[in-house]
């Protein structure tokens, strides 16, 4: 089956807004009237230097990221950066506080007890991940290095409904598959990561805002040069040759974030758009939400009927109808809806009338 | 000024072939009737499944790969394998050998001190890289984890005349600049690593082909697991998300070479372009090569004239003809065309008749 533009749900990498996809289209084969792609330009040319440029500076627009805080682009994804924190920030007093509330949570957990003494703040692996562990749930050391979260848990589409309090102890967070979906305080973190795949730009560009202060701490002594915050943050991500096209189509994202109204405006949007769903799984007998109501997901939305082969023909149907990729993870099962800023209201619309018809012609 | 297609001489990133850049520009919003861009795929689907194994597949065929080695596609560039090759390799006896003959084999071994004992077999830095150490000057160590090289030299222009004899020590190969240059009897390697921004894809992507018996080694304690070889083996370069956009053009890059007719037929394309220069080299009073000639490369042309302001002149009026980014690395001085297999024979051509033309002109 031939499709033009399907509404394509996948958790990541995922949609790209149509107008960014059409700009890099046209400027394949030439940027600019550079007479080079975007692709071939050497990163230390003046004409890629203010892709770069425009790249961060944009971001630090659609994001309102303080001058005290480095906006770097990295290489490696979420999974390096669980490495990367504790090497370079659990060097204080050598512990620090995980939430584990999902798989990814888990897993930097688990990356970080190579490099120091893990803590397990709080978490709602017993309850199979419905919901995120409250404030009043967190045992928090005051001594930690610092307190790590998963903002939005892209598997079982879960979300922070509040910003955990840490005191003093810096607070980093893993925002992979919510960045750039809505406002957020920048200045309540010491630290957000992100893999670009989902709201920012395709694979292989790894978003790190990290608080100046922080880039004071003296790493581990076999940490490689290409994992140093403080190296690279002083060469500007340029330490050695950056992903640069990923860079680029993150510069054009940023754009038409600024130029759709900025994050207030995705954020009412996004909104809107999970209310679709949410509202046909409240009003429906046949499909489940699987997360406790104030921990719903803007981004991931997941959902299951109660009968594995009804889930599958769901899924069949659904993408011979042109929206891709609504199996859940399997960790969850059922049906997870990745609906990132790209993914238009329209496609979400069709899918919600989509869910009330298959609803009807399934009781 | 704006250009069609600029000759572009950029040490990397640099030239894609035309026919490649054609492809994607096609394929952006829609591959091969999908209804999503590469950028836009799960890397989980089955369509960019067949993406990625064909890359493989296609990039085994073109090295003529053997079955005993695996065929990575990582992130960090060859920067993060100067850390990643003595973290997973230099755990037997805890030492390895260097031969420095340029800047980034001294990075290498800079960066390999951290994890264990790194002994220098020869370095060629008190003659400023001119040549490349040769095999009778080389002081292995039998006991060593493994030897390692940088085979081409893209500061200095220089390039390995013999792939050195190591007995039974693995041979470690940074090709970033040289890959698919030529053939290359690959079963005389441990390890070939190489940024693919060069000869192979968009920065973003690493290519680390290993023989299998290594993955075997204990790797230290405080690898993470995206620097562990044998996870990212085992999870066929999926253990997260890949740089899919850079597989992708690499497996455009593989199609296009297969069908210019392989190395073979690169090699001898290679030979004569960098010949065209070198031809002019040889013959001139005003332009001097800056290495020696068993050790010239034929990737990465390195030149000069014993006068700075004849050599910014020289620059200046080669960019205004659309020959652009031939400024040498400021450890040489001078200039550097790079022709990586992209850079069509016409620009080279061009170059060298501008480099008459010059000479001629500023006697």
């Amino acid at each position: 089956m031939a499709f033009n533009r399907i509404f394509n749900f996948s958790a990541g990498p995922s949609m790209l807004p149509e107008e960014v996809l059409q700009i890099a289209q046209k400027e394949m084969l030439n940027y600019n009237g550079s007479g080079m792609g975007v692709m071939e330009m050497s990163h230390r040319s003046k004409v890629y230097d203010e892709i770069i440029v425009a790249a961060q500076a944009q971001m630090r627009k659609v994001m309102n990221i303080p001058d005290n805080y480095k906006v770097l682009f990295l290489q490696g994804g979420a999974t390096l950066q669980f490495a990367m924190v504790p090497m370079n920030l659990m060097t204080v007093n050598g512990k620090a506080d995980y939430v584990v509330s999902g798989s990814f949570s888990k897993k930097a957990a688990e990356e970080a007890a190579k490099y120091g003494n893990v803590q397990i703040a709080a978490s709602t692996k017993s309850e199979n991940f419905t919901r995120v562990p409250q404030q009043n749930e967190l045992k928090l050391d005051p001594e930690a290095d610092y307190v790590h979260i998963c903002y939005n848990n892209t598997i079982y589409g879960s979300v922070f409904n509040y910003i955990p309090e840490t005191g003093n102890v810096p607070l980093v967070a893993d925002m992979s598959s919510c960045i750039m979906s809505e406002p957020i305080d920048v200045t309540k973190f010491g630290v957000i990561y992100a893999g670009a795949q989902k709201n920012v730009a395709p694979a292989g560009l790894t978003i790190v805002i990290i608080r100046e202060d922080l880039l004071e701490r003296t790493p581990k002594e076999y940490t490689p040069v290409m994992m140093n915050y403080k190296t690279l943050a002083e060469k500007n991500s340029m330490y050695n040759t950056p992903p640069c096209y990923s860079i680029y189509i993150c510069k054009l994202v940023m754009d038409w974030l600024l130029n759709m109204g900025g994050l207030e405006v995705m954020q009412k949007r996004n909104t809107e758009k999970a209310a679709l769903l949410y509202d046909v799984l409240d009003n429906s007998k046949l499909f489940k939400p699987t997360v406790e109501k104030q921990n719903r997901s803007i981004m991931n939305v997941t959902f299951r009927t109660d009968d594995d082969e009804l889930n599958a023909k769901f899924i069949k149907e659904a993408t011979a109808r042109g929206m891709s990729n609504l199996k859940g993870h399997r960790a969850v099962g059922g049906m997870r809806a990745s609906i990132y800023n790209a993914v238009p209201t329209e496609g979400v619309r069709a899918l919600a009338e989509f869910m009330k018809e298959f609803e009807a012609n399934n009781k």
